[in-house]
């Protein structure tokens, strides 16, 4: 078994007031990829240039991830630069080059169909769907499909968001864009609306505050953030945090084990260490250097900051 | 034992996307004595005009807090106008009218001069540190002394909210407030600034994201808030978290328990729950009506919510 992403692959170049770097690794997929293959075997479905620089590939490879779905077209990465301000909380776009992303068109490979999780990072709701629409043989009994997503498809492609919202179990979707997508303020009334389209998991991602999982028969679980010293660089934090999440879920599966609502907790609680993690350095650094034993020693730190009944392994 | 609170009392007029309402009970004082007498005594200094209304003072007097300290000056009672905006996170002030809170200089009973927990609700640090000028006799050795505070005085009155600041040994504060205090982007420099000045727990609130609990010697915890259906009147809640932060603490020292790190944990939790309940109706209908077992149940329901290992009283 393993983990599909379909997903950006691009090289950015951005600033923070902790610096700048020009022409890295960037992109949701490489993000998730780095961040998921640090629990399973990650398989990705992305477009690259011919200029796409060869360490970028190495790291992927490093760690494992099946590149077989990996076109390489001819013509320009995708490029995009941004600028963080002085509260990391917004950025400007300085420039997006599509590149060959432009045309792309996800095309599955058969030896993927049979993966038991797949996650549609954040892009067109159309090749979202076309996705879908390939991975319809072969399919696990228990696969899970998760997407994450933004405003701008809420507003530029509201209707195939909605397609395929009904299609997935999980959705991973930032606080704000889950009011503005079911416009309400209420979060909870939010809630209900996603649900009401089918997913059975809820992941509402609170940034540097944390996230929560809602699930449909309704219980409830909230991880507060990682207390970082410094956030040197927020870009792909979001997809790393789906990495932890998604790569823990569908090691347990690997591993044989019927989800139960206490792994749906674990993986929020990595996903909130991935996400950390990502803030940490430029790029996919911080990631890409990451080792297991460094995810299970904050894991016990998270157990420690969070817990206040009931014993645990810390001493209080 | 008991806990001595020194703030304002005061008349609101509050408008929210839920509602609105005119003439209702506020002021900090008010929010935090109704939620600490949920778990200890209350002594309340403050001052009000010859118009406050008698139902005010009936529901101070319904949970047994204590009026000595209540000045009842000709003249009005302090009135505060206030509108929320749609996402609630920020509010404009429509009329201030200080009345008799304009002259208010706390003049502190002898009789509370024994208070075992301190609370200097959001005021003047003049009139912080006139408290603590007048609370020299008859101190018992383990009293705490903690205070909240707010941008105004940081702008306005550093220097003797510094002052303060290093007389106290708990401070709450608003996450932003933290940051401006200290003029860096970190938390975790913000709050190291904080202790150098000598608290020994620092209470950082990040409204509907819930508190974080720093201690000096590096101890760390994190609280989300409780996800509430609606907020529809976000007034006070910092009060009425303080109240029950503050009122769990003072009720462990008035049962005879040294506190544990693992009782300032709770605390914060108790702070949440308070903070969530005055949210949730306007003025302090909510807190007002409080009982002790609607907070046990709430307690449960954060255990619940929190919690990914070890073992706790809910099945998962």
């Amino acid at each position: 078994m393993a983990i599909l992403v379909v997903g950006s692959v691009a090289i950015d170049t951005i600033e923070t007031p902790f610096g700048s770097v020009d022409s890295v690794q960037g992109g949701a997929a490489s993000y998730f990829a780095l961040a998921a293959s640090l629990y399973d075997t990650v398989r990705l479905v992305a477009v690259v240039g011919e200029d796409f620089p060869p360490p970028f590939l190495a790291s992927f490879q490093a760690r494992g991830v099946d590149l077989r779905g990996l076109r390489v077209m001819s013509g320009a990465t995708f490029r995009w630069g941004g600028r963080y301000h002085l509260d990391m909380n917004s950025r400007d776009t300085l420039f997006t080059e599509l590149g060959v992303f432009a045309d792309f068109r996800p095309d599955i490979p058969d030896a993927y169909h049979d993966s038991a999780v797949i996650f549609l990072a954040n892009i067109q709701p159309q090749l979202q769907l076309e996705v879908l629409r390939q991975m319809t043989v072969g399919a696990p009994a228990s696969r899970l499909i998760a997407l994450d997503t933004m405003n701008l498809w809420i507003e530029t492609a509201r209707d195939a968001l909605t397609d395929v919202l009904r299609q997935v179990d999980i959705v991973l979707i930032a606080e704000e864009e889950a009011r503005q997508y079911a416009g309400t303020t209420s979060l909870r009334a939010a809630v209900r609306h996603l649900f009401s389209l089918g997913p059975k998991v809820l992941v509402v991602k609170q940034g540097s505050y944390g996230a929560l999982l809602f699930s449909a028969d309704g219980r409830f679980f909230a991880a507060p953030a990682y207390p970082l010293e410094d956030v040197r660089d927020p870009t792909g934090a979001g997809d790393a945090f789906a990495g932890g999440f998604l790569g823990y879920l569908s090691s347990r599966i690997t591993a044989g084990h019927p989800l139960s609502a206490l792994d749906y907790r674990r993986a929020l609680v990595h996903g909130n260490i991935l996400g950390s993690f990502a803030c940490e350095d430029f790029s996919v650094a911080r990631v890409k250097a990451l080792t297991p034993s460094e995810i299970a020693a904050r894991y016990r730190e998270f157990v420690d900051y969070t817990h206040f009944e009931g014993t645990w392994s810390s001493e209080q």
